[in-house]
């Protein structure tokens, strides 16, 4: 294969300095600080390879620098530490996390992951005292509880990136109060519908989910530190008092299933794959609606793309995006699943599979969502291309429901008039257009005030129920969405 | 193709008598009650088969009759009924249940989902008043009401099958507090546990599974009916009374939302899949346990299979299956968000996938969970076995604890203790049968104490922390998992 | 729960007489003829329910006795019956598969699934004989035998049905060569085509399905039969005798493997999943095109359905199940293949869950590529409003190669052209309306003969090349599908 | 959130220096090349991030140079370009080609994605000629071209990775011919067999697997380039030799076809998580094999890992992420169908999500295989432990198969051999030591022969039937398999 393949992926790209992770697998660790005693043979290239997790857990790095600094404190008020080994760690660890925030970290090519690199960083900066910071912790509880708290950050960076979603759908129903579109099942124009309606319809589905990511979140934020590798740890460490420190609400009842478990993660997963679905509704919506054929909203151009070929082309490619990684999502969840199934230990590495998906959809949430936002913001609605586009026959309903008034049963008036529909599709007259004789000629119960019933503004009127399309419902419900914007979800 | 593969689908039955829902696709319906008024010519046998849904829909039909009697009422205070009609209408209902309870109910070939086998049942039992009843609804919003009460009740009776599963673990945690085994990671023997540690780390994943399963029966329990297609009723029904009718605690906010969100089922089957993975780990540990090599448990005969060609074998059937079935559970899940996934319109058809994988994923849990249940109370565990497995080796981490509390930094002491491993291994000699001059020649800080550091009791005590494995500790675990089963998720 | 929820999953109806299975979990039984030989104990009615397959294997019925037959012939030739036993075991056998076929085969309760079924009413028939029938064979080599020969006919069945979808496109390709309609990227015009060739775009991904299914089916050809539980049968049977006698291309080179195995039902799913995603998308443009807003085709009344409220609507159900349950096959493809992963031994009793998903996706499959076909043959084409939806813009690439032909690079023409499109928009003026004066106040290099670039049906013939749009292109290329028809794939 | 949770994804590294693609969204471009002419106003840099592909597509770029080479000779051959302007276009390719090999190409703010890139290179490498190069062609054809190029290499290089587990299988059977091992169904002690029967049952499914591979080459091989926009190119060039040029066996029939099927990409995914599934498996039995319950294996040092915490930890952490890694690639699949479902168009920007996960998958399995391979070839396997594990009741099978040599049916044989066992795990006594008399207690058949029944070599070599575990027929199937590596799959 040429060179081209042989290249890492590009979720592992080699570094090409010093202040990048080492490249995995092109050197060989020389010393085995962390695991090497039992050993008898160092590991392979390939091998150390294989199970580096650098290039993908960097991401923690500030989050276990927090970690271990709480570690420290607890470990010293347990008697582990003396109150200047202590400061001299915490000292280093700030110098580290400084190091990280200005790009000035320098990988090792023997940082196996983002953990042993600070760790041996510590080393390097403090001395001997370094060697105690993993008293009574293993990696197994300190990587769970640095994820928690990376994840921790992110379900509250996307909830407020939902939320803005959330007010874009809400400012656009606002605006959109006056403009009247055809509603559609079966992508067939159904009844007519306020387009205010249509934004609030995809408002709602968000504020479930944010609901689901903040009853999440309550799951998420408990912490597992104190676990050890599984049976719990030796140093008697006060773990509400480590909870505490770094924001837990609680603590993990059972150290097995705190290092083991990784339904959050999973939990976060389906929370953005749900999203997704919803997204993917909202964008299918809007991708239909700035096509020629509908006609009701046009993009602005600076959320929009062209194409190399052919000039006049202008491309709703922020919403095919939004419908295009909804896929992506559903996928990032199964394979979580899939691999988390049947896992027979407490820890097995299978669970080293954990971050790479979370970090991949939260990128996408964190590119995607403002542009959805903003893309809603900046769209012109075409009110007079979507009134015009309302087939008559939307009134149908309306139409029954006027010769229900009349005294005849819902089920034979929808028979008499499916017999109106097709007599106007066959003679090509739009029923707005039929006579009174007309009518009558299906059947005697039509009357001269029969084209009441066939005015949209009126049909929409008539859905005068709460949840409704009638104007003054949508009203009540954007009140409702606006309170529930204030509100926690 | 032979006959036999021609066979409809097990999910729709043929019926064989007039008590059974008609074979899809075999008849063609010579009139079309519900929609036909509109058409030129009736539905193609084959389109028709293909189209109707009662052989999976037929399941909602006592929770349809509920809330079509719930509708009854409300439209007849808004005056679309008389009393009488009304009155009629509930004893026609209540007759309908009584036939469905009773398996008498006939199904007619023009029957082409549970709904309209319902209405035209109605209507032969009460005659004209049933032709009003759809007035104002929409079999868009009637399904999916009657999906959600069916859901509603279907998590009500999962709640009680986890619980008592749980409950089942406790029972086993109880029994096992004096039973010493390896704990695993990476299936290699890490430290040693208290089993009843181990059957609890199974018993708190399967809370969070209850707590997820509240939460989301809270969101499941909203009303859509009033929603009309997509744009609400031109009834002016109460649907907060409606809703306190049939025990929901909302009602839907908006009417597209309503008809067109399936959110509660994909929500609940990520909750199933996430319970099955936590099943298939259990299981997973279960079937290890009761193998040969680790003989740490024996199953009842009664909750294990032989072979039709082995006469020695006994299976872990139940255990397998919960393995095996998770897998199809996240293909449920993965099936229905992909069936959503850009949804163009209030409602599309592709909706009708929604309640096939919710059904089959029920039943399947409704079978698995008693017997699990059952399979945990009734197995034996050979404590001898369990001890006698322990490899002396797991006692090395608190070996470096050992000389940690002699003053070597922790880092080192695990250095030392890896070469001590090792040289066990090469000299065939465990641990625990080493003198103190085989541990000082390794290294000068070990003493005359060393052995007391490699007690597997003493082992256990030394993780005194809350959620650790020391037996005090994991008395208090037992208790709080006794509290979690009595109070709400 | 009230009752209804109690009821057995749709997939495994209870029998409501002895022609049918039994209910599962329903009766507990009293002997264990295959198994039951070391047990002390029978099996719990709630873990035999759960592990009996016969609801869903009972389709395997005359495949079974088909491999049965075939078994009973081959240890006859190994010398374990005697001709006379032989005989009348087959005689037994047949009389069995007269049962099934007339629906007149009667389910014990102790059947465990039907391999047992069959030999428990082999016994009833044939007496002692018939418990030599097992001798050399295990389950796990004849359950799948039977399904191997099953999928067989069941491949070759959905070959045909497919294909016919295939006939049906090129029909409408033939039809529709006069047709100009416009192609979409983005859901944008793009460029103006044949419809005949996208009804052709459509033809050949079913092509590479069908070629694809003709190589999983030379795979899945091959016996299991012989290979005992694992290691292989102790009765020296002929099995390249068997082989040909079921019609297998080949024996399985390895026992443990053979048993073990489900690729052939993974890579099963896996077709009919992109199929569904084939399926889907042209479902997709066939939904949109029927669309109002469209207007491209009428589907037939006989494939459309209704609205049970709305009297006008009439809705592509056909082309939305074909959407939606493509959804559904890609969850029973990750279904399977979640259970399969990381199964240990040569037979886990996960492996049960195979069959299942196979029988719903190839009665799903069954049920809807008819409807397709004829769907396609049957729906209207409306030439006229497909021409009359044609963007002029989408003559752009044209005019850019207009003024390459003039000398101008393509990178500068698209550029030029970009701001014509922009003008016309601006200005409200179609380019097919614009003067030369007009052009060239873009850029001198247009002239006189402009508007020669601005004729869609110039622009189809322009796309000159094999498989492009130019009618006599997609002529040569009806040829080669109809071609590809004649030939096996 | 905190700085680091706003990092771009790991798959889209900001580049430190001008020699990386640039950072995505921190640079607005001020001009647009490739599509500007008709839009009013830029991009807003978060749309230009999120749509740009660059970080995913860049690895594309040598196989972009080399398609764009023969698009650059094809034109010229149809006279777009003078052969001067051919052979500076040529050379500057080439000159690109260079800069990327040596890692030295400079990325610029305004490259949307590889191919602008390069085209934006080439005009200021050549200068005017440049701005010809797209002529024809789109980048929905050019794309889809390159990535195929990229796709076959990747294909060529895992066949042949694939190929080298299936040598280093191949090894481990020649070696461990002589290693009696149990045998398991639902990991319970079946029946004995060798060591290298069990091996080479995970070499046939690989062999399948490659075989697999071979066919989705075939129909990866296809020529899209010349499929312009969607529609055909204008430029009449000659495709075919344009495929003969670039290593392609065919064109594609169809230019909409062409540029949007991606079942290349899917088939591929598919082809990956079933190679997953098998080496799932695989690494399951090995994992377990590795345990000390278990203990017939020992891995070699240099392909296991430790513990930070606990020092005698030696861990199959290559087996693990085998495991673990094939959930992921079941995830991408799931993912890609997800994405691809429903599409309408010729080309949608979804299709944009097609690249990263078969990256990701190749990159996982590039850096597995190898390591498993070795891992393989360094492993020991304990003959002593796996023959001392076996357990007597192993050869209860024989024991009835004794029986039925006696002339006693099958069927009660089992039975009889039941009884046996369970009075053997009753007393404790193992049927290898019984008596005689002990045996004819249970049933007269028995006789003084009965020891030799119970004889695992005897009764390996029993198994005598192609693809039974007997030595002979292991050997044969050694030498089929020997033969299926030195040839194509």
């Amino acid at each position: 294969m040429s060179e081209e393949q042989q290249r890492p992926a590009a979720g592992g790209q080699p570094p090409t300095s010093n202040h990048q992770p080492p490249a995995a697998g092109r050197q060989s660790p020389t010393s085995h600080t962390l695991w090497g005693g039992r050993f008898q043979s160092g590991p392979d290239p390939r091998f150390w390879a294989l199970n580096a997790s650098l290039a993908v857990d960097q991401r923690l790095a500030l989050h276990d620098v927090r970690g271990t600094a709480a570690w420290v404190r607890a470990i010293a008020d347990a008697g582990v530490l003396t109150p200047a080994e202590r400061d001299a760690l915490l000292r280093g660890l700030d110098a580290i996390a400084d190091e990280f925030r200005r790009g000035a970290f320098a990988f090792a090519p023997t940082d196996e992951d983002i953990h042993t690199a600070i760790e041996r960083r510590l080393k390097e900066l403090v001395g001997e005292p370094a060697l105690k910071v993993h008293t009574g912790r293993s990696r197994n509880d300190q990587v769970v509880t640095a994820f928690r708290l990376w994840l921790r950050d992110a379900v509250d960076d996307l909830d407020a990136l939902v939320r803005d979603v959330q007010a874009a759908l809400v400012a656009r129903a606002e605006a959109d109060l006056e403009v009247l579109a055809p509603g559609y099942t079966h992508l067939q124009q159904a009844q007519p519908i306020l387009l205010s309606h249509w934004w609030l319809a995809h408002f709602w589905p968000l504020q479930r989910d944010r609901q689901r990511l903040a009853q999440l979140r309550a799951r998420l934020n408990v912490l597992p530190l104190g676990s050890g590798a599984l049976a719990g740890t030796t140093v008697p460490v006060d773990r509400q008092a480590l909870a505490h420190a770094l924001g837990f609400d609680a603590i993990s009842p059972n150290s097995w299933d705190a290092v083991s478990s990784r339904d959050f993660a999973a939990e976060f997963l389906f929370w953005a794959a749900l999203l997704g679905v919803h997204l993917s509704r909202l964008a299918e919506g809007l991708i239909l609606f700035a096509s020629r054929e509908f006609g009701f909203v046009t993009l602005h151009d600076a959320f929009s793309s062209g194409s190399s070929l052919m000039p006049q082309k202008k491309n709703p490619d922020g919403f095919e995006l939004a419908r295009g990684k909804s896929g992506a999502w559903v996928g990032a969840l199964t394979g979580l699943l899939t691999t988390l199934k049947a896992l027979p230990s407490a820890y097995d590495k299978d669970l080293q599979e954990d971050k790479a998906p979370v970090f991949r959809v939260y990128d996408d949430l964190r590119a995607l969502l403002p542009v959805l936002a903003a893309s809603l913001r900046t769209l012109r609605v075409h009110a007079d291309r979507a009134a015009a586009a309302l087939d008559p026959a939307t009134l149908a309903t309306d139409l029954a429901d006027y010769l229900v008034a009349k005294g005849i049963p819902f089920r034979e008036a929808h028979h008499i008039v499916g017999q109106v529909v097709q007599q106007a599709l066959a003679r090509g007259v739009p029923i707005t257009r039929w006579t009174v004789d007309d009518f009558r000629a299906v059947h005697p119960a039509f009357d001269a005030d029969v084209h009441q019933a066939l005015d949209p503004w009126a049909a929409v009127a008539r859905r005068d129920v709460p949840g409704g399309t009638a104007p003054q419902r949508v009203r009540e419900q954007l009140e409702q969405a606006r309170q529930a914007l204030q509100a926690r979800p």
